[in-house]
């Protein structure tokens, strides 16, 4: 089926109404009324755009909500070439989930698609790009010889995605950002201290 | 209701079948006929001791699972008074996980307890403590010398605990340890290395 541009502009309004919806406070899960009460579609459309039915309209979201988290944290995450850079980048993520709070509308997406294929796929690929844009900038960093040559960008980048994946997910539990503004001071530190072989640093050693 | 030992041991005996359920591979939602089918319980047994229902049975093995978290780090977790403690801990809580794969018992009981008071409770208390295990690791470190004593021991503590819940997060995802294994490593250089202020440490500042 050829989707014309007039019929991609309404399935994307209904992505939007129903993103709309999961930032809005308590939001609960998403049910296929929710969706047609807040974006004005009738049954009918909602299958014409998402012949899978509810799986394949939250997995849209779910992708939609992906994309958002790392546009969010433009244009610093594509340009960490200076320690002010990565510090901008630092305080953007912080504030985003401070806004964000406990209400995670991808985690509370992906609540709903564990047994979805694709589901996983779709946060698989977040990460992989988000830790893609940290590499680029730890290498981008050592070839302006700000960070050490034998740091191991690709690994310290996945610390830097588990860090804030992990302090995301406390704030979940929480509603409070502590754990996320402690890792990252940890990472950045790491970044700009990193001894060359921690094992037998001198002064602080077994 | 006064409950006698013998229910309280059967009690204990569907929450371990509802958790071993939930420890087999690809277990899915956990239903009631599901556990009725393991525990061999009549559902007029299942609602004398869980009178709230699925829920109710589901925080219950929430609660067994967030216990479940700590003991299986012991006793490492609670001695970490040494750099070797510290290795030991980490190797453990790596195979752990490694052990554990995507699937994450307690993951998939809270995507399934999303609207249920209390739920968020039982992840609050579980990273309270295991922050304040490492906090106390930390602060004996450092009554010992081995850590410096203006490294702030709660705040690097949580800085652990956000880094070791992200590596999970990413395994639920990925099904490697890489993250979590990276994070560490992070986290372990960060204590035995730490300046006192990042900001103005030589070699690699702005």
């Amino acid at each position: 089926m050829g989707i014309t541009a007039k019929g991609r502009a309404t399935r994307q309004r209904i992505i939007d109404g129903a993103a709309a919806h999961l930032h809005s406070a308590e939001p609960g899960e998403l049910t296929l009324d929710d969706v047609r009460a807040i974006t004005g579609t009738s049954k009918g459309q909602l299958f014409h755009y998402f012949p899978g039915g509810k799986e394949e309209l939250l997995l849209a979201v779910a992708r939609y909500e992906a994309d958002r988290v790392l546009a969010d944290q433009q244009p610093h995450l594509g340009a960490l070439t200076s320690w002010p850079a990565w510090q901008r980048w630092r305080d953007a993520v912080l504030a985003r989930y401070r806004a964000q709070g406990a209400n995670c509308p991808l985690g509370s997406l992906m609540s709903q698609l564990t047994s979805t294929p694709g589901a996983a796929e779709v946060i698989r690929t977040l990460l992989a790009q988000w830790q893609q844009h940290i590499r680029a900038g730890i290498e981008a960093m050592q070839a302006a010889g700000r960070i050490r040559l034998d740091l191991d960008a690709d690994r310290t980048a996945a610390a830097f995605v588990a860090g804030i994946q992990g302090g995301v997910q406390v704030l979940r539990s929480t509603g409070r950002t502590d754990h996320l503004d402690a890792v990252f001071d940890v990472l950045l530190t790491h970044l700009r201290t990193s001894p060359s072989n921690a094992a037998t640093a001198p002064g602080y050693g077994s």
